[in-house]
C-alpha cells in the first residue's frame, strides 16, 4: 500500500494505522523482543481508543510494580534457603538419635513411622515457613496499597495528556433487548386489558387508540414503562439459584477429589510393595493437584459463558450496567473455582482428622487426610504454584495464542473451500477491510482483566506461603503484554474506540481483593505456618530459651493398647515400647483425662487469634496510611489543570469583550450611516429592553 | 429601624439582616421554642455564608440521626431492666444460700466477705451487660456508616441547592507570617553571604543589587525561596515533643487517680467503722471520677491554647494548612485527654491484680485495684455517664453561655467607666456596626466541631457499655443547636461569609473514629463485659445446659493459708473454714501446679479473640456494604446536575451561533455598502488567513 495513493476516508481509517501506527505499534509494541521497554501508551490509546488503552497502561503499572515485589520474593526465598540448616526444628526431626516412633497414617494397612523419615519435607517447609514469610506479607499487603495509589496517579495522568478531565461518560442509552422486553410487556398488558374489556366495546377502542398512540410515540413509551421488581424476579431467582448451584458443583468437585486423594491413598497403601509406599504420598497429591487444575480450566471457561447467559436473561438497562452485572458474576463464580481448593488445603485440611484411636471417617469408612509432617504449608505451597503456573502458562498462554490460530485457520479453509479456484486471485484484489473481516471480533477486555485479577489473587492472597508467586506473576505479564499486543493489533478486528476514564468497576474488585488478602495472609501465618506454636514455645515452655525441644512438645503421646478394633496396624509395636505419637496438644494417656485437649492447645490458639488481630488491624492502618500519604492528584497535574482552568475562563472573557467591542463598532457604523434601527447605546437600553425588541443588532446586550 | 430610610450599603448588609433575616432567624431559629422545627439552613447560609451554614446543617443532621439510636438505646436498656430478675447468675449472686466466703479486697484491714453482699451490683451490672447490647454495638457501627452516608448526600445536596457544585477552591495565598519568615531567612542568607564576602566588594555589591531586585520583585521572592525541612525542623521538634509531654501528662494524671483511689480506698478502709466501709466503693468511685473530669475539663482548656501555639510555631504556608494542621494536633491532645481513663477501666483495671498470696503491688505498698464483683462493665458504663454528661454540662453549655456572657459583662463596664455620663446617650446615638463592634469576635468553628466530635466518640466508641448515651447527646444536641444558633446571632460579631464544598477534614476525623469504634466496640464486648465466659460455660461447661453454677464456675479456689505473711487478714475465718474464692481461672490448691493459670483461662481468651476477629470482620463488612448501597450523589440530583449541563451548552452554543450570524449579518450590510474591506466569504477565507489579516471585522472567522 501506498499511503499517497489511498482516498481520503481510507487514510484516516487504514492508511494511517498501516504506514504508521501499525507497523510502528508492531515495531515499539507487538514484539516480543522489546519487552524490556515501556509501552507506547499514547500510539496504543490513538489506535485502539483510551479504553483498551488505560488496560494496557494498567498492566504495564501492574507489571512495573511486580518487579521489587519479585526482588522482595527471591530475596525472602533466598533467606529460607540459607538459613535451613541452622533450623533447629527441621535439625531436631531429622536427628535420627531422637527416633521418635510416630502413629500409622491409615488405618490397619499403614505400619508406624519414624519421624526422622520426614526429614526432607521438613526441610523443604523450612523454605517456606520462616520470619521472613511474615516480613514479606506485611510487604506485599502494603506494595498493593501502593499499587493502588500509584494506578491512581497515573490513571490521573492519562486522564489530563488524553484530554479526558472534563469527560464525563454520557448517559447510556437503553439497550435493544430491554426495550424489547419492555415493549413486549405494555403489548401484553393491552392485551390482556382488551380480552377483559370485550364487553365494553367503547373502552376497548379507546384503549387501542392509545396503545396505538404511545406505539408510534416511540421513545416516550420507554420512559414511562419500566420492568419493575415484579417483572425481574424471576430471572433474579434463576441468577441466585444458578450461582448457589454452580458454587456448590465447585464445593462438590473439591470434595471429589479429597476422597479420590483419601481413597487412592488408602488402596496404594494395601497393593504396593513397601518401597513403592514411600512415593504414594507424591503419586497422590500430584495427581490430586492435576485433577483439580484441569476442572478449574474447564469450568472456568464454562463459567464464563454461564455468567454470560445468565446476564442475558437478566435484561439490564444499559450496556454499562450490563457489563458490570456480568463482571460480578464472573468474577465470583471463577473466583470460587480457582480458589476453593486453596482454602481447603490452607485452612481445613488436617483440622478435622480427631486423634488415633478416635479418628473421624467420612462415609464410615474413609479417614480424614492430614497435612505432611513438615506442616500444611508446604502442601499449601505446591498447591498453589501448581495451579498458578499451570492456570496461567495453559489458559493465559496456549489458549490465548492456540484458539485465534486455530479460528483462523478454520476461517480461511472456509473460504478456500467456497472459492476453490481463483481464492490466490482473490486474495490479492481484496481491500484492507474484507482482510480485516475475516480476524475474530473483538469480544470485549472483561476477560483480559478477568484473568489478570485472579492472577492479582494468586499473588496477594496466599502470598505468605508462597513467596515467589510475584516472580512467576512478573514473567507471566512480560510475555501477556506482548502476547495481547500482538494479539489485538494480528489476530482481532480493530474494536471500536471507546472512550474511558478509568478501568471502572476492576478498580473495586481489586481494593477488595487487597483488604481480603491482609486477613487471609494473617490466618495463613497464625493458623496455616507453624510460625506462631514457635514463638509460644520460645516464651512460654522453652527451658532453654532456645527452640530445642519444640518438635517433642507439638507431639502427643498414644498408648497403642487404646486404638479401636480393628484399626491398629497389622504390624506390631517393637518390644517394650507401647506409645506412639502424634501432632497435636492432647492430654498424654497417663493423664487423669487422657486425650483431652490440653491447656497448650487453647494457649496456642490464643497466640494465633490475637496474631491475627494485631496482624489485621497493623496492616490495615498501615495502608490506610499509605493511602493518606500519597495523594491521589500528582501535585504538578493539579496545578496544571488548575492554570489551565484560570487561563481559559481569561481566554474565553477577552474573546467575549472582543466580539462585543467588535459588535459595537460596526453598530457604530451603522448608525454613523443612518441605518433606519433606532438602538440606545447598551447602557440606557438595559431599562427599555421591550422598545427594542424590533431591532436585531440589540439582542446582544440582552 | 425602618428599613426604607436606610442607604444602599445599609440595605445590603444591616437591613437585609436585621428586617428580614435577623428578626427571621431569631424567631425560627435561634430560639429553644423552635427546637422541634428543621432549621432554616437557607436562610442560615444566607445570613452567615457556606461554611457556617455546613456546619450547622451538619449539626441538624447529626441530631436528626440521633433519633433512631436514642429509641434502640432506649429499648436496650428498658431490655435490660425487664430481664433483671431472670438473669441466672445475679440470682446466684444474690441468693443466700449459696454463701460463698470470697478473699479480701485489701491486705490486713479488709476482712473476708460474702459474694452475696455485691447482688446489688450484680444486679445493675445485667442492665448494661446483656445480649442485647451485643446488638446494639453492631446497630451503632452500621448507625455510623448510615449517617455518614447520608451526610454526604445531604451535603451534595446542598451544594446542588447553593450552587456550589462547580466551585473549587481557590488556591489559598501563603500566610503573612509565612512570607515574613521566608523573607527573614533570604535576608539572613545575603547578610551571610555579605559578610563572607567581605574580601570581595564587586561580588557583595552585585548579590546587594540581586537583593534589591528580589525585594523588589516581592512576589516573585517566596516563589523562589521557601522553607525547607531543615528551616522547620526546630518546629517539628519542638511539637513532637511537646505532644509526647503532653500525652505523658495526661497518663500520669490518670495514674495519680488511681494511686489516689487505692490509697484512700486502704486508708478509710482502715479508719472507718463497718458500717462506714460498705460505702468506701462509692466514695472513692465518684470522687475519682469528679477529680477526672475536673482535670479533663481544665486541660482541654489549657491543651486548645498549646496546640494553636504549636501550629503558629510551625509557619504553615496556606490558611487552609494551619486551621488542618490545629485541628489535627487539638483533636489527638483532646481525645487523649478525654479517653483515656476510659480507656484504664476498659481495658486495663483488675487485669493486673495478680492473685490471693501473690498480689502486685505498686511502690511496693498499693496492691492494684479490681473490678467490682459484678464486672468491669459496670464501672466503665458510670465513669463514661458522668464524664460525657459533666463535659457537656459543664463544657458546653455552662461555658458556652456563661462566658460570653461575662466577657460582654466587662467590655459592657469597660465601656461605661470610660463614657460614665453619656453612656446612654451615646448608645442610642450609635451606629448599628458601632454596638456590634462591642461583641465577641468569631473564633471560627473549630470549637464548635471539636466538640461535637469528642461526642460522637462517646456515642460510639464505647456504646457497648452505656446504650443510653444516644439519648444524652440528643437532648444535649437539641440544646446546643439553638444555643449555638443563639451565641452567632447575638454573641458574636457577625463573621466574614465563607463559602465551603464540605466539612473539610472533620469528615476525615468522624470517618476513623467510626472505624475504631468497631474495634474498640469488639474489645468492650469480648474483654470487658461478661458476655464470652458466658457463652463458653454455656456450649462448653454448663451440664444442665443453663446458666445455673456460671458465677460458681468463674471463682477459683484458695487455701487462707497459703497467704504471704502481714498480708492475711486480721479477723480470722470462721472455724472448719480454709478456702477463699476469687474471681480468675486458676487451678485449685489441691492440683499439682496450684495456683497456676488453668485451661479455662486459655479457652476463655481463644473464645474472646475469636469474637473480636468474627466481630469486628463482619461489622466492617457491613459497613462497607452499607457504604457501597447507598449512592453518594441523590439520584435525582445527579440527573439535575446532568441536563443542567447539557442545556448549558445547547444554550451557550446557540449563543454563538446567534452572535457569528449577527456579525455576519453586518459584514453583508458593510459589504453591500461597498466599505473598502475585501473580505472573503468565510468558508474561502480557511485557506488564506493571511491574507485577510488587515481587516478587522475577518477576525472572526479566526
Amino acid at each position: 500500500y501506498d499511503c499517497s495513493l489511498l482516498s481520503d476516508i481510507n487514510r484516516l481509517f487504514l492508511c494511517h494505522t498501516l504506514c504508521t501506527s501499525e507497523s510502528l505499534l508492531c515495531e515499539e509494541w507487538a514484539s516480543y523482543g522489546v519487552f524490556y521497554k515501556y509501552q507506547p501508551i499514547d500510539l496504543v490509546r490513538k489506535y485502539f481508543g483510551e479504553k483498551i488503552g488505560l488496560y494496557f497502561a494498567w498492566l504495564g503499572v501492574y507489571t512495573q510494580m511486580l518487579i521489587p515485589a519479585s526482588i522482595v520474593g527471591i530475596i525472602v526465598f533466598l533467606y529460607g534457603c540459607a538459613t535451613v540448616d541452622e533450623n533447629i526444628p527441621s535439625m531436631e526431626m531429622c536427628d535420627q538419635r531422637n527416633n521418635i516412633t510416630m502413629c500409622p497414617l491409615c488405618d490397619r494397612t499403614c505400619n508406624y513411622w519414624k519421624l526422622s523419615s520426614a526429614c526432607a519435607t521438613a526441610r523443604a517447609s523450612h523454605l517456606f515457613d520462616n520470619p521472613a514469610t511474615v516480613f514479606f506479607s506485611v510487604f506485599m499487603a502494603l506494595w498493593a496499597a501502593t499499587f493502588m495509589e500509584h494506578w491512581k496517579r497515573k490513571q490521573m495522568r492519562l486522564n489530563y495528556r488524553w484530554d479526558l478531565t472534563g469527560f464525563e461518560e454520557e448517559e447510556d442509552h437503553p439497550r435493544a433487548e430491554y426495550e424489547a422486553k419492555v415493549l413486549e410487556k405494555s403489548l401484553r398488558k393491552e392485551y390482556r386489558n382488551k380480552e377483559k374489556g370485550q364487553q365494553l366495546p367503547e373502552e376497548a377502542a379507546n384503549k387501542w387508540q392509545q396503545r396505538v398512540k404511545r406505539v408510534m410515540a416511540g421513545v416516550k413509551l420507554t420512559e414511562k414503562e419500566k420492568l419493575t421488581w415484579k417483572d425481574r424476579f424471576p430471572a433474579y431467582l434463576t441468577n441466585f439459584v444458578s450461582i448457589i448451584f454452580m458454587i456448590g458443583l465447585t464445593f462438590a468437585i473439591v470434595f471429589g477429589v479429597i476422597i479420590y486423594r483419601i481413597s487412592t491413598a488408602a488402596a496404594l497403601a494395601i497393593s504396593s510393595s513397601p518401597s513403592g509406599r514411600s512415593n504414594i504420598r507424591v503419586t497422590v497429591t500430584a495427581t490430586a493437584v492435576i485433577i483439580n487444575l484441569v476442572v478449574i480450566i474447564i469450568l472456568d471457561e464454562l463459567y464464563g459463558c454461564i455468567a454470560r447467559w445468565l446476564t442475558q436473561i437478566e435484561v439490564p438497562k444499559t450496556d454499562k450496567s450490563f457489563e458490570e452485572r456480568l463482571i460480578f458474576k464472573a468474577f465470583l463464580l471463577k473466583f470460587v473455582n480457582a480458589y476453593t481448593p486453596i482454602f481447603y488445603v490452607a485452612f481445613f485440611k488436617g483440622r478435622f482428622v480427631g486423634r488415633p484411636g478416635q479418628y473421624v471417617y467420612i462415609f464410615h469408612s474413609f479417614r480424614m487426610e492430614e497435612c505432611a509432617p513438615g506442616g500444611c504449608l508446604m502442601e499449601l505451597c505446591i498447591q498453589l504454584s501448581i495451579i498458578m503456573l499451570g492456570k496461567q502458562l495453559i489458559q493465559n498462554n496456549l489458549f490465548e495464542i492456540g484458539i485465534p490460530k486455530m479460528k483462523k485457520l478454520i476461517r480461511y479453509l472456509k473460504l478456500k473451500r467456497r472459492r476453490p479456484v481463483d481464492h490466490e486471485e482473490y486474495m490479492k484484489k481484496k481491500q484492507r477491510y474484507e482482510i480485516d473481516y475475516n480476524l475474530e471480533p473483538f469480544a470485549g477486555l472483561t476477560p483480559e482483566y478477568m484473568e489478570m485479577i485472579i492472577q492479582f489473587g494468586f499473588v496477594t492472597l496466599f502470598v505468605a506461603s508462597f513467596p515467589l508467586a510475584p516472580l512467576f506473576a512478573l514473567l507471566n505479564n512480560i510475555i501477556e503484554i506482548r502476547l495481547d499486543a500482538k494479539k489485538f493489533v494480528t489476530e482481532l478486528r480493530r474494536p471500536v474506540a471507546v472512550r474511558a476514564k478509568d478501568i471502572g468497576i476492576w478498580y473495586n474488585i481489586l481494593r477488595a481483593v487487597g483488604k481480603l488478602a491482609v486477613i487471609i495472609n494473617a490466618f495463613v501465618i497464625s493458623f496455616t505456618s507453624d510460625f506462631i506454636p514457635r514463638l509460644v514455645y520460645l516464651y512460654m515452655y522453652s527451658e532453654s530459651g532456645t527452640m530445642h525441644g519444640f518438635v517433642n512438645h507439638t507431639l502427643s503421646y498414644f498408648n497403642v493398647s487404646d486404638f479401636q478394633e480393628g484399626t491398629a496396624p497389622k504390624e506390631p509395636m517393637e518390644l517394650g515400647n507401647q506409645i506412639c505419637r502424634y501432632k497435636d496438644y492432647r492430654e498424654p494417656p497417663w493423664s487423669e483425662n487422657k486425650y483431652e485437649i490440653a491447656k497448650d492447645f487453647w494457649a496456642v490458639l490464643a497466640a494465633r487469634l490475637a496474631f491475627v488481630i494485631v496482624f489485621q488491624n497493623l496492616v490495615m492502618f498501615m495502608s490506610d496510611f499509605v493511602d493518606w500519604i500519597i495523594p491521589d492528584i500528582p501535585k504538578d497535574i493539579s496545578q496544571q489543570i488548575h492554570k489551565e482552568k484560570v487561563l481559559m475562563v481569561e481566554v474565553f472573557m477577552k474573546e467575549e469583550q472582543g466580539k462585543l467591542h467588535l459588535l459595537e463598532t460596526w453598530r457604530d457604523k451603522d448608525k454613523r450611516k443612518g441605518e433606519n434601527c433606532n438602538s440606545h447605546s447598551p447602557r440606557s437600553s438595559m431599562s427599555h429592553r421591550g422598545s427594542v425588541s424590533s431591532c436585531h443588532s440589540c439582542h446582544v446586550d440582552v
